[in-house]
């Protein structure tokens, strides 16, 4: 395999390696994943992802809503409505997200042998 | 869309959301790509995935090789020499993580006009 295999990401200086980062950040990957069940509103969407602050979820919101992953739709209503939802630009990396949770779902039990092992011989 | 088709990663007690964040660590996804290629030593290593400190990349390989997707080969020779590689299962995952930072790669164009749109709204 050659060096050219390699994306960009491996710069220091690059661009795509802060996207990749926004993209696969804690609290990023399951945002991604849960919004592409359906639009959720902000606090529905604090409650589905387990264990994220107020001020994380909000920062990552935005931060994928200015990369352009995710769409904020604020309803002109009383009391007011946030909606989030992905864009399709979005839509398509949180597939691959998705697809990469579901890997590791998988792959628990494996993980967990190969800890063992780890552990026993440390 | 049903909330079966969503991974038990969104709870925040499961262990695959563990190791969910090893893989898509900042450091973690760049050092699985990087051993893509080929094995590389430590100091190597460290040369290529630009901007990594000693401390972090010796805790990330520990982490990556405790968890089964890495493999530490310390040869007894003089001077020491330590090779690190990727597992057949570290291999399946690392390939989902570099198909992903190319997607990303390609998409920059993308991601920097949502940025400026939203720049300019906000």
């Amino acid at each position: 395999m050659t060096e050219a295999l390699i994306p960009d990401v491996v710069r220091s200086d690059c661009p795509e390696r802060r996207i990749l980062e926004h993209v696969t950040s804690r609290w990023g990957t399951l945002v991604l994943i849960v919004l592409l069940e359906r639009s959720y509103r902000f606090s529905e969407l604090r409650r589905r992802v387990g264990g994220v602050s107020e001020k994380m979820l909000a920062q990552t919101l935005q931060t994928l809503e200015r990369d352009g992953f995710v769409v904020r739709d604020a309803k002109p209503v009383i009391p007011p409505r946030v909606d989030y939802s992905l864009t399709p630009l979005g839509e398509e990396v949180a597939t691959q997200i998705r697809t990469l949770a579901f890997w590791v779902e998988a792959k628990v039990p494996t993980v967990m042998q190969a800890r063992e092992a780890y552990d026993e011989a440390h």
